[in-house]
């Protein structure tokens, strides 16, 4: 399994992935699933991945390699010169499409699944920050104000704390803070979700650093956080008063 | 969609159910999903259904009709009469077998699905109250005090509070309580779940009453809760400090 959360808001993108999969319930493992497909003055590139670790790690490595265009002569298509996200997008969806389909039929005769999904984020020139769910069949959409942040893998545990918090004034630093309950919420309810975490917040404001993190399991802010959460919120729970008509039963 | 909750504690047996039900995206309804399959002195049983609503409707028309035995002069096998909780389990089991039998060549053929899965919970005699799990292709798990609720339908949303705040201890107006929590995260983050509620509560002590109620969409409690709720989820993440890196960034 797998959880990745990105979210784009007015202040900036935040993604968000946790390190664990898994291949049966007797084999989990531990891989990186944000990953920076190009960084440079000019560009910064990041995608969260899950579904088949094969299959993402080949789009990946294909992406990095870079794939022929229609003009054989012309020079090979990669995200390090792609003129805008969107293309970026549709360069992705075609890689991932393509490397579905060379290993889709001998992993469909073992039952394995080929499913894969992908966020992709990040700017390129003075365009503004953007953010894509590219889907396994190879379509895309792209995050809008209305409904700022994306999810893949495992989203639901994570989503109610998203659904109530986050709109896209919500403030980059909070923004932050609301992701990780929301993984402190899959963590706990699915096994398969697990740290650390990748993190990566890219302010609009170009002026300001992007940042990169990993959240060991151990790390004191996340610690800290996912205690005064359990705590807070079984101290909520205990303030709101018990149903009127269940005097008379317990 | 649907979301039903049993929860079986050491005080005794809540079981609850949304009532909104819907054929694709523009054709949604309200149907009960908490029956009373028996209800007299010596043996209440419930069951919440989710899935197919033609099939979990003609399976309690079955069940309450009664089905033959294996010997036909015998009288009618019904939950009205048979001894324990277990083997209702394995009556409405087999009831659920058969009606999905009866239909589902032609409805695979329309490809409409046929998955049930349905809560059954009560009690018969003396015996302590059970619930159970019955699964689509007619297994059923016993709800255990280690893991001491059981969820059907859009079980994700409502998890995470479950997880947090119910062992078998929980005091049973307490339990109630967190049920409603976990229908109203369910209710906020997916549209196919959604009030009137049906509740039904059993002490284990036989000298209290059970109470069975139906929760509105404009039921004062139950607004009270979740607004109090959001409210104080709001304040407890307020209350947590940002990321300490980040200060740098915003």
């Amino acid at each position: 399994m797998t959880y990745c959360l990105g979210m784009l808001l007015e202040e900036g993108l935040v993604m968000m992935a946790d390190t664990r999969t898994n291949a049966g319930v007797d084999n989990f493992s531990s891989y990186r699933k944000l990953h920076t497909l190009a960084e440079n003055e000019g560009r910064q590139i990041y995608a969260c991945t899950s579904g088949s670790l094969s299959i993402t790690q080949a789009a990946l490595s294909t992406l990095a390699e870079g794939i022929e265009g229609e003009d054989e002569d012309a020079p090979l298509l990669t995200l390090q010169t792609i003129p805008t996200m969107f293309q970026a997008a549709q360069l992705v969806s075609d890689v991932v499409q393509a490397t579905r389909q060379d290993i889709s039929v001998t992993l469909a005769a073992e039952r394995v699944s080929t499913t894969v999904s992908m966020l992709l984020g990040g700017r390129i020139g003075n365009a503004p920050p953007k953010l894509y769910h590219v889907y396994t069949a190879g379509n895309f959409i792209e995050c809008k104000p209305e409904s700022p942040f994306l999810q893949i893998g495992e989203t639901k545990y994570g989503k109610p704390i998203l659904d109530r918090a986050v709109d896209c004034a919500t403030p980059l630093a909070e923004a932050v803070k609301v992701a990780f309950l929301s993984f402190d919420s899959a963590i706990r309810s699915n096994l398969g979700v697990a740290p650390p975490l990748d993190v990566m917040v890219m302010p609009t404001d170009k002026d300001r650093p992007i940042v990169k993190r990993r959240v060991e399991p151990d790390d004191p802010y996340f610690a800290d956080l996912s205690q005064r959460w359990h705590e807070m919120l079984r101290d909520a729970r205990h303030s709101i008063p018990d149903p009127p008509w269940m005097k008379d039963v317990a």
